[in-house]
């Protein structure tokens, strides 16, 4: 069967190319960076692992990107991609679980060049609220519902422990929460309608030892 | 075109395969802990929202876990499943940078439960090194290939800034390591034998704001 490029956008995109096309934004700002105002598929393939085929297709769901022969522009493709995902404003951001992990993630300094605005904290330990957090004010985790709506905060950041988590994740969904980062290693359920994803590092390394295994056996004698 | 099982472990075991055992290997230990013995495909389908013929699929590549129609036994299939990962030994791991974020690694309680020890980090900042984070001592990047070897490391954390992402890399690969957790902000170019995996909270918030985008129009008014 011939897949035939869909004439514009929006359409149906397909979820995986939606999850490629951050990386794109990404490799594309380190051309723009790099003076490079021309990128043929292949290069961007070259640099992203993925066959140049994918690249215009991928790039097909959202309009007419190239010219045949000609290579990508640049400056253009990497400010349209911006629009497309939404990166070209600001997203207000809280984050609940002010613990060691809590911490660091409002300390993170690449989410606020990037327009992820962390506004809040949340904590449901009484010592923890009132007090100053890297800048950010604690509140208690009752008044979330009011803080999330006063403050138009659009995306949560959970780092709450495993056993909370899917509370925390039930009620971010009641106060109308569509995005949802989850650092507790667990997966929460969810509505169809919101959006989860979850960062793991215990499970990126789980999914490494197979091939160490493997690894060691070769080398041992 | 039929798919037939594969009949034995090991064989060609796809990529995606590998990436979704440690999860199977998540809910079948909470299970274990609930005290559950015995769990349908289906059961288990639902908790990971995998089919359960995808499920049969997966787990096919490794043996004959289940009984048709009379579902998987719980504790079995999860230590067989650990050993297939090669989760039932312990892995010595290192972090290289120790800022903020390479603290937050160095001392999040999620690893050593699972035998990921840090038994050393590295930065190379020379007021840092001798140094002592969350009783790891902290050695010169200097000395990581000496270190590496005499520690016996099998994994890498790497968490410096982007622009020396790449080149610690490079010097992890020349040492021998073949399996890195990345929390850089790059994807890192490494060999075919070596296995990366990045940690990367921006990027992960950048695939729901597309999303969000949506659901904000048609709030509107």
């Amino acid at each position: 069967m011939r897949t035939t490029p869909s004439p514009g956008w929006p359409l149906a995109i397909p979820e995986v190319v939606i999850l490629r096309l951050p990386l794109y934004v990404r490799v594309l700002t380190q051309l723009q960076e790099e003076d490079v105002e021309i990128v043929s598929s292949r290069d961007l393939g070259e640099r992203l692992a993925v066959t140049p085929a994918q690249i215009r297709k991928d790039l097909s769901y959202f309009g007419r990107f190239g010219k045949q022969g000609r290579g990508y522009n640049v400056g253009y493709l990497v400010s349209a991609l911006r629009e497309v995902l939404g990166l070209d404003r600001e997203w207000i951001t809280a984050v609940v679980g002010v613990g060691r992990l809590g911490r660091a993630i409002i300390a993170y300094p690449g989410f606020s060049p990037e327009g992820f605005k962390v506004v809040a904290a949340f904590d449901a330990d009484p010592d923890m609220v009132g007090t100053d957090v890297g800048g950010v004010a604690v509140k208690s985790i009752n008044d979330m519902a009011e803080v999330i709506l006063r403050e138009g905060i659009n995306i949560v950041i959970v780092a709450v422990p495993a056993v909370y988590a899917q509370h925390v994740v039930d009620t971010l969904v009641r106060c109308g929460i569509k995005a949802i980062l989850n650092y507790a290693p667990i997966a929460p359920r969810v509505p169809q309608n919101v959006r989860v994803r979850n960062i793991d590092p215990v499970l990126s390394l789980q999914t490494m030892t197979y091939h160490l295994k493997s690894v060691l056996a070769r080398e041992a004698p």
